[in-house]
């Protein structure tokens, strides 16, 4: 997820207003799709030249146009060129770094901003951005992913309010679409602290730190994407333009609830993480503690002991005990009752 | 405590306004109690059907419809319906991980705030909501608690000043008894922190340091959800909405001042149990401490003195000591030496 | 210092104005003391009804009535009924885990705060309200401690000018005497500190350790005391009650710089106590080393000679070493010379 | 990187306003550059004398005076009185250890940021100046790096909007070329710590913790260098000085965006930093674990059957296992099951 | 530096305004000195009664008094109350333990902060207090220190502007030779964290330790010194006196960026110092590993030998390997092979 500031280098030097793809994830073919609704009808289709979408500009209906993929910068610039975005926004587009903010140029409302999903067992995270206009919404992603089929679905369907209301709207159910996959991205990653807590319990191994460490870096990254989120929402919540409808506060102010909720349950699970560390260090520790009192214990009954017995392997032409029938004996009841004090000494401090 | 964006995926791809419950606390039936009393009188019965609710909309009287269980998210639907409610308040009720918050929509004040209470030694967190009319109250409860039971008594009783005061006072004092069951957990929370410490003096264990830990996220569990609370609370006091009468300032002030004093304690609580791990590592590396000086006492006795008497456990033809008559008490002599010496060395490095 | 939240559980359930008292520290008898003072003349006396109070409302004279000991609800509920005072504000003066507060209410201002002292060696908390009205200031004590008795003096012998201004100074002399009285317990509290260094560094014990997080705990109580009373202060500074008239600003600055300096002096010493806590488990693992050391040297020089010695005490028949007249002096030359070289590599390494 | 405060000794006790070099960057001579241009023009050149800038100042066209090295205080003093600046700014520009600020002076706008480039392997940081006035830009540079090389060759071939705009655009190129060259850095400090990474996992030894040390303290050293850098840009897009043009909002809100993300990532790479602390520490006690086992498994299987065979080396007459002839092999299978026995104990413990 | 709230018990229970001085530090007699100018003249002299002083409050010229010693409080009160100086201000001046602060009454600023300085090794913090009058500044200082002398010299010599300036430069240009001083405190301070650092890497003992703790105090308390400075001087430009003429702004901001700087450098310092201890506990537990692997390596080659010895220095009647003549060889042959072995899987253990 650290894919921050990484091949920022390309554009060192270069006019400020110049696209210059820093993306790696690319498709075969950038894909433009629109999608033209109003209550009464619908049109879907894919366009295979930008100008296409021109007529849809002024259009009394509502349009979405989507575009999957953005490293053929000339789609972005051509697109831009027709709906007047703002060189320095067409740039942001393709610098797929960016941190989620919006901006308001008036006749159009700028918004970007980061979606995860899972692909397999890691979090992807690709840019989006959003162009808002009076009756138009343009949509920019790297890759193409399904988080925005549920709302394809509906227009088709005219299922909930979608086709009912404006372009407003429909950002917000893009922006909405992204805020709930990020509970998906939440519980997977709650069931990987979970996992990880068990190991550690069990077995505290440093690669089982390493993972902890990994996770941890998800988290900031994940922060890193959502808590820009908030001021962007509560930005368009709080705007005054008039491509923001009235009846709208209620549903951002939703939206901005939960980013609000994740925001806790990535503080949550960051202050799990930690905690974690330390029941790592203890137990390691701990293990340490053992295996010290199996040595001590050990050592400790048996170096007196061979010292006893060493004595008497001395040669000395005069040692009164070698003569006697029952020192060997006796020997023996010495060893006895040193093991057995040690180990009553071990007992009572609680090694044993 | 932990339940925040537990089953949150259920609802990924609903359009927003779709009732999904996702709480898995849920009673057999969900129990609609009426309460309609005004000074002079006071009725409490238990409705069947929601439709029994409607004629209480526009009485003069107070009402306090309580709703036990929103697992059927038909009530909720019907009941939100009459009452004018939004539909995205009522997927807030019955989405029961919502942070406290409140909401002033003109007609009616929306508050959600979580409850907790003791099941057992357990501490359990419930979403309630609560929908504050003109004159009436609508309260949200997802198992039904006797949290509420002494306001119950109070209204049916004519105690304190509840029969006198409108409905905003009704929804003080549920808010009031909510915090004040606070108080309750951490008093016990507060006797739990203290067993504990107990326990890491007389032997620290990783058992102790997990419950520790399990400690730690209750408490940021509980600021979870207090923190959100004070903001509520101050947001009703500063509320500019004629449902708050005048005089209600100083209540409102009162249970914010105890929503502070709770924080005080949570943090307060937390400080104990970040000094515990502290104490916890530092009793783990004395007794580390204590092992390695009771091995190295004794190695260090007797492994010098092993090495004496080896020494004259050799086979050489000529070694006139082994010849004399005092050789073998020579030794003894050296051997008592030695360990007297080394005795007095630890007790001068106060190891023993 | 701790005892926040104690017995807050009595109150649940009750409905809120009812006056139950928290507090455990109880002398005998509520004793209620007036002060009745102008320019020219001094009255002080001892009543036993509270009845005796009223005349003193309405005098142009100032009257300072002190009430030591609130167990006896019923004289906090009657004294205040007479000054007009609010029910939760009542509520407020008996419960006595308040944070410090200050509230306006028109017609007098309620303080709260806590006045620390020392009881022998431990630091005692205990509540104090003010009530300051046009022309009297009643003070509320748990114990009734001496902490007030200069204030008293300068009143019965006209010293400084108490005497000849109005209620607002005699609240501001009160306050700035519990103030005065935290940098007893600061200075107190620093020796404690120094004295906990010296040990630590002598003789560092998992003993020494507790005293210092119990003394840590004390600086947050502190704190906590200390934090929102500036809060207060500046309340009352900013205030445009007309309680608090125009030159009380500067006395009110005094007061309140004095409270910034012991927040100051506070984090002072919780930054001295982390440091301790550094030094503390460094100490520890030094001495650790120091016992391995210890250990290593004796075991590395005489494990290797007990192994030689081990050799000539084989039984092997064919051993040549044996049979020479110059073996044994041989050996003791090889003993001689390993034992050196393992000092001189100690030596080098500076373990010793 | 911590230059800061170095040399400031120097200039104690001097009356504010005097100029007194603190940089020990110094090449042979300081070079004064000139360019000037407009849209249809362009000249560039090197001066001698800073009298030739003078009829600069009041020309319509753009122009832009660069000096390379201010150790010699007499040109940016002679500089500094033609174009009017303030002497305690001109004692700015030459004490080389100011803070980025920006000072809005209505005639003209002083800016002064920190310039970061590599030099081998080492981050270097560089004082840069700006004087931003209505129709010229005049730059101090500490030694004349490549960073502005590219603006020269914009300005030069006309590329980009560089000519059509005016100076304040200049004075934004300028800036924003600094601010991309950070991202250069933060990729290469990206590199270092991953290859510390790798470092640290397979061979944790002190060393690496301290370029560990060192790169967190770059890190710090970079923060400091770019926070303050919001603000100054934060300040000339909000300012309302004529100077900055109305157009400009757009193309500073884009050189702000950078260095927020500048900041996320410096304190991404700081987290980084820290967690890898956490794994040098638990891979060292790690491996101290590791050493213990080795010595606890071989005295604990050889300790015990030292002293067995040290029982049968005592020289008592009276032992009757030495007689037997199966002694000698009945000791052998006793030392076999002994060993095999812990063999196993310590595979239960996982200790093999 | 920790003399905060040493003495203030002195002060517990005495009236508000009444002068305690708490200062230790006093040489044998109070010196006021009075430097009185203009453009054209200048008289310097040391006067014997605080009465001389009392002509140069109202001339017009500007009158500098300088008062070295504050022990002897009648001269402070005398002083003050010549120049109409507020009774809690006085308190304050001999009050030795104030944090920096301003105070604007009108006709005079009130200004107290610390000067630092150098004396020998040791830094020492000494209050000076300043009256800013219209044409007139008194300044109060412990023990009268050098820092002083070089505004003296320029006023003497009418170097720099201080003479053509009013009384607000002479108190800025105080406060500037105050904080240029805190350089050369930072700058010796930076030399002693540089020593440290090299005798950490060198030898890590606990003395060391104790020495960075008592850096990191220092810093602290230079922290408290300097943080509310920052404070003092944005209020004095901030301020709407008409006693700060409208020039000042720009020499004040010079200052509060001064303050800045040494904030700055105050807080790179204390992080550097934080990592030391990381790097201090990590080389400790680095030798402990050392330690640890010599005994190990030494122990796990000779027991096993020890042992092999023991076996053979048995005295069983039978033991057919004694007989034989090559028996003595085989053993040795056998000691070599195990000692060859373990000393290749140490080295393969990287422990050699």
């Amino acid at each position: 997820m650290a894919e921050f500031t990484k091949k920022r280098s390309r554009k060192a030097g270069v006019p400020p207003g110049t696209l210059v793809p820093i993306s790696e994830k690319r498709g075969e073919k950038v894909k433009v799709t629109i999608i033209d609704y109003d209550e009464s009808q619908f049109v879907e289709k894919q366009v295979d030249s930008v100008n296409e979408c021109i007529p849809y500009r002024d259009k009394t209906s509502m349009t979405w146009i989507n575009v999957d993929g953005i490293h053929q910068v000339e789609i972005v610039e051509k697109l831009g060129e027709c709906f007047g975005v703002h060189r320095l926004l067409m740039e942001d587009i393709v610098t797929t770094d960016q941190r989620p903010k919006m901006e308001d140029l008036g006749e159009y409302i700028y918004v970007v901003l980061r979606m995860l999903y899972l692909d397999g067992d890691d979090i992807v995270s690709e840019q989006v951005s959003l162009i808002l206009g009076a009756n138009y919404v343009i949509s920019f992603q790297e890759m193409g992913r399904d988080v925005f089929d549920s709302i394809r679905d509906r227009i088709r369907n005219n299922k909930g309010r979608v086709r009912k209301m404006g372009a407003d709207y429909l950002a917000y159910a893009l922006i909405d679409a992204i805020v709930d996959n990020y509970f998906l991205i939440m519980e997977r990653l709650g069931e990987k602290v979970e996992a990880i807590e068990m190991k550690l319990i069990s077995s505290p191994m440093p690669q089982t730190l390493r993972t902890l460490q990994s996770l941890k870096r998800t988290m900031v990254g994940l922060r890193r994407a959502v808590w820009p989120l908030r001021d962007v929402i509560s930005g368009l919540e709080r705007s005054e333009s008039p491509l923001i409808r009235e009846g709208m506060g209620m549903y951002l102010k939703d939206v901005y609830d939960h980013t609000v909720q994740i925001m806790d349950s990535i503080e949550a699970q960051r202050d799990i993480l930690s905690g974690m560390l330390d029941i790592y260090l203890s137990s390691v520790s701990n293990r340490l503690n053992e295996v010290m009192k199996v040595l001590t214990i050990i050592a400790t009954i048996f170096i007196p002991l061979t010292f006893l017995v060493g004595v008497y392997g001395m040669n000395f032409k005069h040692m009164p005990e070698l003569e006697s029938p029952y020192g060997y004996w006796a020997v023996w009841g010495v060893i006895i009752v040193v093991a057995v004090t040690m180990l009553v000494f071990f007992r009572k401090k609680k090694w044993l």
